[in-house]
């Protein structure tokens, strides 16, 4: 017998030192492998769609595991968040099929990244926000932004430690504006929400880093497609720090999921 | 010389035993009059419009202080600042009347309550959240509050160690709603935003916890009138936890800070 599992994971990324497994390291992964070993007594490296960095966030991050046991669905939802700590959760738990591999079921995912651009510096939202001291222009960072839809080579917005080879990806989509609602200081909070199939090391970032050196005025919109045409990582912004990053959506592949046995988060 | 002055401060409440200064105690008016000692070397113990509980936060308590040095508002404003902890922060700073007291001049007060309903705990929202675990009608608790609009004799929503004597309130508004937006879990998040023309102790929080009783289904709509009726703390619900609830907003009256000498945040 035994099962595939398709869970859904959210986490605070402050206390962590990313998703993936280190030894001597508290991991996203490390947490829920210990988490499984209680409830089941196996051994399982869980597998994650997306290798979040150390202080990254997540409210829907896709993780795929097969144990020879027969629990269903929900009695692993349940033992794993009793064994889990405080600051990561399993939002939901279904069945998947035997060769169910996050990575590959993975068909785009959805970052959002918050500046908190007002004079005074952040309170209750300052582990989620990156500080910066000055009013953004988000009308010339969208412009600039629309540079980078499409299917490009993003060598240019990559941590040059990456080992990746391929640096082509697809942008579907970035959508930068205000917070509304009763923050600190209203309307003093940007979101840069970035759509694509796939991302480079630390590549969100980069982006967030390119984009708010136009929303500052330091560089023109159009200069982010020269950045892009560069394919070369000096000549993009630097990278924005990793606590105002979340990992927001995964998009699942239909096919991936459907031979599932009925069950249901 | 010397001048009043009139701060709107930030803070997040789960590191301070409240506003009011305790012996022994981190409170917000204390680490703000330690920051007034570094500034101005005076011993001045400033005076806030609410009083909030330990581990309530606040994103616009109304503070005045009268010091005899002639530092104009923005560099109280920046002083202040340099000297406070991370968990709070002044957001603006203005002149006002020699005889300005944030107490009076207090006209409305306005609070929100923020309710996690989902079946997961909440994670990144959990130092600002109530966790429920099954989901509220907030339908039925907004026919529930409009029971407690208008001025009534609040006795049964306040703690009864208060001292204060007068148990008559007015409150303007209560708005219940879901948040929308890309939270862990969508839509499971409910807001209940009070607001009135003052609070007695623990009001807000019993009102809420009055409230959640009728959203649950344990209780009907038309209880909250008959509690309000009681004039007995025992007739209401529980007392919500402190960690929902957030000063969001101070309204003043406009005469209370006319006659400032031309300075603004």
């Amino acid at each position: 017998m035994g099962r595939t599992l398709l869970l859904r994971l959210a986490y605070e990324g402050g206390r962590f030192s990313g998703w993936q497994s280190q030894p001597g390291r508290r991991t996203v992964q490390g947490v829920l492998a210990e988490a499984i070993t209680a409830v089941s007594g196996e051994q399982i490296l869980p597998k994650g769609a997306s290798r979040t960095d150390a202080g990254v966030h997540a409210v829907d991050q896709l993780v795929g595991f097969t144990s020879t046991k027969d629990h269903a669905p929900q009695v692993w939802l349940k033992a794993l968040n009793a064994n889990l700590p405080e600051d990561v959760v399993v939002l939901s738990a279904v069945e998947a099929p035997e060769d169910f591999d996050p990575v590959s079921a993975a068909v785009t995912k959805r970052y959002r990244y918050r500046i908190h651009d007002a004079a005074s510096r952040p309170v209750l939202a300052r582990p989620f926000v990156w500080r910066w001291k000055t009013p953004l222009d988000t009308a010339a960072m969208q412009a600039a932004a629309e540079h980078l839809i499409g299917e490009h080579d993003f060598s240019s917005f990559e941590n040059p430690s990456s080992p990746r080879q391929s640096k082509i990806r697809r942008i579907d989509a970035i959508d930068i504006g205000r917070r509304q609602g009763g923050d600190e200081v209203p309307g003093a909070e940007v979101w840069i929400e970035v759509e694509g199939n796939g991302f480079l090391y630390n590549m969100v970032r980069i982006i967030v880093g390119t984009l708010v050196m136009v929303g500052c005025g330091k560089r023109s919109p159009e200069w982010t497609g020269e950045v892009v045409a560069a394919c070369h990582r000096p000549a993009a912004g630097p990278t924005a720090p990793p606590q105002g990053l979340m990992l927001l959506r995964i998009n699942v592949a239909p096919e991936a999921i459907a031979v599932c046995h009925g069950s249901s988060a």
